[in-house]
């Protein structure tokens, strides 16, 4: 996950950002108090990591990158905890082998709580210091990425319980949107990448011209009746709408529906639920998307597209709020039910690959690594997720994930040619 | 592991019996009372199970094969958990693949301690019953042979952790055995296999002879100081000392030292430690016990050989009291220290192959499986080690394990030609 | 690789056809003469293909495109034939696993070449059909491409034989290039796709405008003798140079150097042969490259840019003329030496994914699979390698490879912002 | 396979050791004639070594330990073949990764033809030396072993192909026999190992005692009417027949049933053919020997007991002619009929472990490579096969598989207890 930020201003006064850093951290610890203390530590594959982990490893980057290179006489709080809970930082040195994380009981939970009261009691001075702003911001974006994970890790690792573990109550249920139509473009050259003031990761710069052809993007997800037409029309079975890497993978691993389906239900934090068909269909992979498409006789966007159209064609974001959407911004179970934006619900897969932009230069040093070093293999989502931190994401946001990953809020929307 | 009995008498009066279920059932509390319910949880390979498994495991078996099987109106505690705490019983069903034990953070710890004690009360009545006496008695030896797996299972899952965890305060040191000399055998036919009162596995039997030749064998075990020398003689650059499928398994896992050495230290219950020359080695696979005979000039004994010694030459077992060894009988740290007899320290490995005795035949049902059905590819280790519930073992009692495996107190004993 | 083509217009007259597919048809025959029957019968890889399944699927594809579904009449060679010779075509039909063409020992080489006499004879009438020039041109596109994977697999399987097997006398040395300087590039709106008559592959079109930023691409590969100073300047241990991806990849196959080297010698189709300094480093990954052009502070070329710089200013390709390299125009060991031109000597890594043009469709039917099939995880690499049939490329053309892969003739040219 | 010989006499005169090499010689040669350069190259799987490697490997041996070791001035014929000709002889250094050997293409047939000539001819003076006189006897029995292998790897081999390879016109039918009965054991001390004159390999032997309970083996081999009523009565998804790993074996591989057979039909060395039901059955792994026994309600028989009884009860062995089976003696398809002896027609599994006899050492040096070396997880085979060079074994003979392998005529013959 991109971690480093681009070099251009967040204005930010320390008050404010004092306050978006406890409020942060206060999600977090919110975020993992329905979870035991196993729970807490399981690993259920090499991609996830235990909710603990992630509740100690952006406090790893705090004490790291804040308080040990720019805090005077800092000491560390334990010496051998880096090792740990670096996750891939190679600047900073040998770290424990991803798919050993789950082996962690120790730390306990109530350790690192301790270390993070103790590191966010540290950070208090560092607000003032208007050179650390950015570090700071990039801290804040790092943790809210983590809180995402958090959600979506262990998620699956309860799905792994044949009982049905479950770690929250099923919300009340919202009227899913029934918006239809298309989104239109006419064509013509975007400006693409961060252009506005705030934060936002170094790959989403640097700002640069792409020439589009005229395109519709439709004004809705997918839905779960929608899939459930292609599962029934024999869209596992058929070989001509898959990618061949796509087609191998549904042969190999069985796959005949998203991740979590089983009958009429799926499995969420409140445990195994009801589908509502009108609701968007996630946790689906990038083959899953593209077969799809092909099957309703459209594509996905690029990435330049879907950003497009955020913005509207002056340009400016603020038609799109982000906000809108069922974002995260409380300990409550994530559940997608079809926001009238581009944002919320899930993440949307778009035909690009996720490769640098133009004159693109990763940020130096070990906070620097690294949105670069993922460019290969990996296609740009865009928008954001019901298990996103609201204000997290922006129009020139990327994520990125393998086509067979979809352990993500993960969904699709479709895209035309005119 | 064998886990059923041949059919002769368990002679124990109801009071006698019931109070052995009683202490088995505390002990195994008392074993896992210094975990966390994250360390219950951990899973670390596929050979290993959870702490927490190994006392949900024998409490699923006293709830099948004795409660639902025997009492009249007996109802499960719940439906669901048979499926995951079934470890191999084709006959008992459907089972969790072994390696998702890790996953099973719930149920919790104190919901399982809630089952054992509706179990435990619910079996007061049984005891009675003459004829469910040695079936509580395959019970109990079965829980007792799980309590010695979740002391190797849970040592090899804080292993895993690069902090260094430990369990138990390092105990006092005791001083070893610096007995030297052999036992020697004149050969001829012994008759082997179980042959006393008491319990026994179906495995242990049918009684009968085999013949001998004129053998030694050493009265004590292999030392870490032996193994050092082996060691900086280039043991495990020395091909010509191996297997060959030994020597294929120490280049390909880069085999240089017994599992949990680290420099001078050993891992432990208590953490890294420092290692005594003078006690026993353990944590070595059969390869490695086989490559070091060789170097010694000796070899491994039989098991036949070992048990005739083990029963002095009037088959007799009692000048070799399995007693006198430092074998488990409270809560703390197993560690082999050098006992005088046979018995205690480690699980010595033989070079005979675990193969039925003549006329050798599984019992009936599912609880007869299976010592049967392991019946190829692994050694018979004789003796017990410091891990084992004392009184558990006897000189007929035959455990084994696949030649690459080590992480149970495994060590050996040298035999010689005359 | 790709197999089908846009329905634009392939201009030829029937002698042209008629002798454009017997020079084709004949060259396979010519490259696989210095192979015994069991040199043409070695599958070193599941990425790589026998000599003689070379010979033989083409001819499939003849047979089953254009003489069974286009001549009235015509009865199949033999009809078990299609199970073993079909490559990938999921609409044509079960076939042998990939993995297991290297079992082919029958049929014979010339049971084999007595079905290509069989079919080429057979193909006559077809040639004065208008309807079937398109799809002809394919099947010649088609079987230049087997050519040229014919001559890299069976490198890579002569490679394998510890004693060092060559086909080939080494040829006469070359006078490599020593050419420097820049192309340059004012930037603005390029037009990409095959725009010229003759043939092109669909994966080629639609014609499409995009945008470039101002930049300049080396006039020259990058040689042998710069990369041996990546190698001691610690390219290959230096973590920071490296994709995620690419730096796992370093690690687990130890790799240290381009593929067939080994000291100042690399293995060639005549054996193990000096290494020319001068001559373009060959038979890297999408990995090195990156990695290389990270370390000298420039970066690759994207398919668009090279493109560009191919056409000229005015969009014209005629300045850099395809023959002017070294490419395979006779039975002769391919051996890349430093040509002028874009073309020849190496096929180069492009920073682009390999992913659809704008209202991109594969064409209808089972020889419509696929370029787009296989539109995920690779790049686009431009030029054409000493082992390209001479006038196969363009400046159009995509070939596209996995990020690891590397048994091609892969080489790379730097490109930098201006 | 066991290549050493003890250090008892081989009493023969050199005319007949001469001719003994050159008859073993001839045969080898026989054997691959009917095979294409590419049939002869084949590699199906790390078990199985190319014809080709059959004939070169028996040829290292003769060079290496005879004419380099023992022929004063001998100089290799090519320096580099030992590299990869070597099998796993550690003591003769680095040799090529077994799963390699098909990548072979060169040396070609005829080279290696003309280096059995040159070492054959060189071999002459040899015969003449009495102190040589085991370690010929050694190669000859060596080489009969490769030719066994060669047999049963090109079988493996030409099965991959879907065309429904052959290489021999099937043979003339012979009637099977009808006998039926056991033979019976009374029980008591056996002489066990080698103790006639004559050659045999270092694991069989020392001689010893063992002690026999009365016992019962069935006059014929298990055939291939019984096998399909085991199938047709669901053996092969029958848990509690099987062992624990066959049973995970059955289900890994989805095994059905013996290797080799399809519908009413099976494949020979004469490609697919009608399989007679009163024939022995084949190609069966130690699980599925064993599952059948048990499904039979009976039991195999241990090495030991097969011995007594192919020894009769006086100890002699002239009773059980090997040479009555139907042994190899020429080139021609080894096909299992159904003799009356204990010979012939298929090796037969045993439920002894692979282990030493008491008081056995492994032959010093490389040519003590070893039978030593293998004695773990194996089962011992006794009899000999269809593919057996005739006189190559006797009844102290054994032979060793992992209970998985089957790719050898490997049968089975019940036992019972009385």
């Amino acid at each position: 996950m991109p971690i480093t930020a681009r070099a251009d201003q967040v204005r930010t006064c320390p008050s404010e950002l004092s306050k978006a850093f406890r409020d942060t951290r206060s999600l977090s610890e919110c975020l993992v108090a329905p979870l035991s203390e196993a729970d807490a530590t399981l690993q259920s594959m090499e991609d996830a990591s235990p909710a603990k982990w992630h509740l100690a490893h952006p406090t790893w980057f705090w004490e790291t990158f804040l308080l040990r290179d720019h805090l005077d006489g800092y000491t560390l709080y334990n010496e051998d905890w880096p090792f740990v809970f670096n996750s891939y930082y190679e600047a900073e040195g040998e770290r424990i082998a991803r798919f050993s994380r789950g082996m962690l009981s120790r730390p306990t939970l109530s350790q690192i709580t301790d270390w993070r009261e103790k590191v966010d009691a540290a950070m208090e001075p560092l607000f003032e210091r208007e050179e650390l702003a950015l570090l700071i911001a990039l801290g804040i974006a790092h943790e809210q990425q983590h809180q995402e994970l958090m959600l979506t890790d262990i998620k699956h690792a309860l799905f792994q319980n044949p009982l049905g573990s479950s770690m929250w109550e099923e919300p009340d249920g919202k009227t899913a949107s029934h918006a239809e139509g298309w989104h239109s473009h006419p064509g013509g050259i975007a400006r693409i990448g961060h252009q506005e003031a705030g934060f936002a990761f170094d790959n989403e710069g640097p700002v640069h011209r792409v020439l589009l052809e005229p395109f519709e993007l439709n004004v809705r997800l997918v839905t779960n009746r929608q899939w459930s037409e292609f599962v029934a029309d024999g869209g596992y079975e058929t070989a001509s709408l898959w990618l061949s890497d796509g087609w191998a993978w549904v042969r190999e691993d069985a796959i005949t529906a998203p991740s979590y389906w089983r009958g009429d239900k799926h499995f969420t934090h409140s445990g195994w639920q009801p589908r509502d068909p009108d609701a968007p269909v996630t946790h689906i992979s990038y083959f899953e998307a593209d077969a799809f498409a092909a099957w309703a006789g459209m594509r996905l966007p690029t990435e330049f597209e879907w950003e497009a159209i955020a913005r509207g064609q002056e340009g400016e974001c603020a038609a799109h709020d982000p906000c809108a959407g069922n974002q995260l911004d409380e300990a409550a179970p994530p559940s997608p039910q079809g926001s009238e934006g581009l944002f919320g619900d899930c993440w949307q897969f778009t035909r690009s690959g996720y490769l640098p932009y133009p004159r693109f230069q990763p940020a130096a040093g070990a906070v620097g690594e690294y949105n670069g070093k993922f460019m290969n293999g990996q296609f740009v989502l865009k928008g954001a997720s019901c298990a996103t931190v609201r204000g997290h994401s922006r129009a020139s946001y990327r994520n990125f994930f393998y086509p067979h990953q979809r352990w993500q809020f993960t969904g699709l929307r479709l895209a035309r040619d005119v």
